[in-house]
């Protein structure tokens, strides 16, 4: 999850450069949801998220329960994008003095329930004083096979999970003063933002039927997510924006919903790619979880956004800056 | 690494109560210097230490290249702690905007240095904009011999690696206005605060020659290292003053570097209990780095410390507030 995703994307490669290099146990290294190390038979798979006050959420929009379980679903949530089983859970934790032991008691309740629904055991953690709250957990799940950003191929469809654009659009709420509880149009959006869930069944679903090529997590918006797959993958795509599966909730807050829906990010939606003989294979998959067939990969470079006319136009790639110091 | 040791520590004794539950392939999780999963036929050990901007380092004082060692350094320290050999590291960073590329690029120079020293890989990471630096490192060691806390035997002699208050005394230089490279006397204490050394090796050997029956490293101060180290044994300690190592150099700038030793921290060495049977191959060790014997575990709770004049007074437990928001 991360805020000024261009230019942090050229620091993030900067550093790839510098510390790819193979080592031994080592299966994957930067660059992908996750990393992966050979543990005896299995694969471990090990990713680290932060969340910082004021870039990635505010005090007072996120009650710290929700704020404790997002902590630890975010990071579950690129797990379940390896195709990965969560398994422990470590948690650095910044803390200024005007939070309050309520605050901390609250945000490791809902850290907890997370952990507990997720069968996630929380096996260490560092916490100290901080000018502002910083939240950084490392989760370590296990899979057998391993789905990476890299896999698609040309031809291969687009899939995502879910629905697009629904925590921007709950982000959005949140700042107009909506609550939890209020309106019951509104909650399915503010859900989407305080508390997302980690695909972690559809992502195993997907690896352990060999369905999914290639898989990523919508955390910093489509457009930004696929440029990732598209890199990874060394291909581009085409979107039809027509297929985006939008909730009726979104349409009934905002006129135009496609801009958070491409862009928004926060959805933490699993977005993979299938080889078309597996298409139909792909949509029974929607059991749990829809899932929606919203493009395909292109040989050619660039990722498009084919519109209800038949237009095709370039696809700007932007996440949304959600908060002040994004 | 932690700030406000005792309050911290009520805080860590309540989360602890509320998460321990033993698990599949759980080892050992909160409470010791890492936690430890079953991976095959190897022991996996995982830690993460946050450095907080103005809390654990202050930026006008600590140049990038030695914070990016350090941040690694310390998770390292833990690895050692347990008899682990470190192999890789995830960093979640935060990053004002203030900070400019070449901070960026000298801190991650500094961070590869030390990992390129210890072998380890560093495989993963989140980067975003914070209001201050925030530094969040994970590290995943291996290790077949898993020494705890909780092993100390009642006589079992206390030693420590290295010296003691060499960092806390290299920090009131650097308040003075010290810089490395100016005074030769001044350089060793410099070092021990901006570049302290994971004592790896020795960790090693006193796990594969099972000599260490507990194990911790000083990073708080060695009153509350040694408090950590009795809760977890349900045993107390006697230390005898006399028989601290303190450096020439500490002795040259500190008056009495007694209390630095006693409470100062950062140190990183290895604190150790050791039969007596096993003395003599515990003192052998001292390859690389000295190891000296500086008291023993009692059956009777409490740490005391023995004067120079045989006097016998409890040791009070406190870590330094070296920054303005300890």
């Amino acid at each position: 999850m991360i805020l000024r995703s261009l230019a942090e994307r050229e620091l993030i490669r900067a550093i790839r450069k510098d510390f790819s290099k193979p080592g031994k146990d080592l299966i994957l290294g930067i660059g992908d949801d996750a990393a992966v190390i050979k543990a005896g038979e299995k694969s471990l798979i090990l990713t680290t998220d932060v969340l910082i006050e004021d870039s990635h959420f505010i005090r007072t929009l996120q009650p710290p329960y929700w704020l404790g379980r997002k902590s630890l679903n975010v990071n579950l949530s690129d797990i379940a994008a390896m195709g990965g089983t969560p398994r422990f859970a470590l948690l650095g934790l910044g803390l200024p003095p005007t939070v309050g032991t309520r605050w901390v008691g609250e945000f490791f309740t809902g850290f907890k329930s997370s952990a507990t629904e997720a069968s996630v055991l929380l096996i260490g953690g560092d916490l100290s004083q901080a000018a502002a709250v910083f939240i950084s957990v490392t989760a370590i799940g296990e899979g057998r096979t391993i789905i990476r950003r890299s896999g698609a191929r040309s031809g291969d469809l687009i899939f995502t999970s879910g629905s697009l654009g629904d925590a921007a659009g709950g982000l959005r709420l949140l700042r107009k003063g909506f609550k939890l509880g209020q309106a019951k149009r509104a909650d399915p959006l503010l859900k989407a933002f305080l508390d997302p869930v980690p695909q972690v069944e559809l992502g195993l679903r997907l690896a352990n039927s060999r369905l999914a090529t290639s898989m990523i997590d919508s955390s910093d918006g489509l457009s930004v997510d696929l440029l990732h797959l598209c890199e990874e993958s060394g291909l581009g795509a085409e979107v039809e924006l027509g297929r985006l599966p939008i909730s009726p909730q979104l349409w009934d807050f905002e006129k135009d919903p496609y801009p958070l829906a491409l862009h928004g990010g926060e959805d933490y939606q699993l977005v993979f790619t299938v080889s078309p003989a597996k298409y139909t294979a792909a949509l029974a998959l929607s059991k749990k979880i829809a899932v929606t067939p919203i493009g395909r990969m292109t040989k050619a470079k660039g990722i498009y956004v084919i519109d209800q006319n038949g237009k095709k136009e370039i696809l700007p790639v932007k996440g949304y800056q959600h908060f002040k110091s994004r």
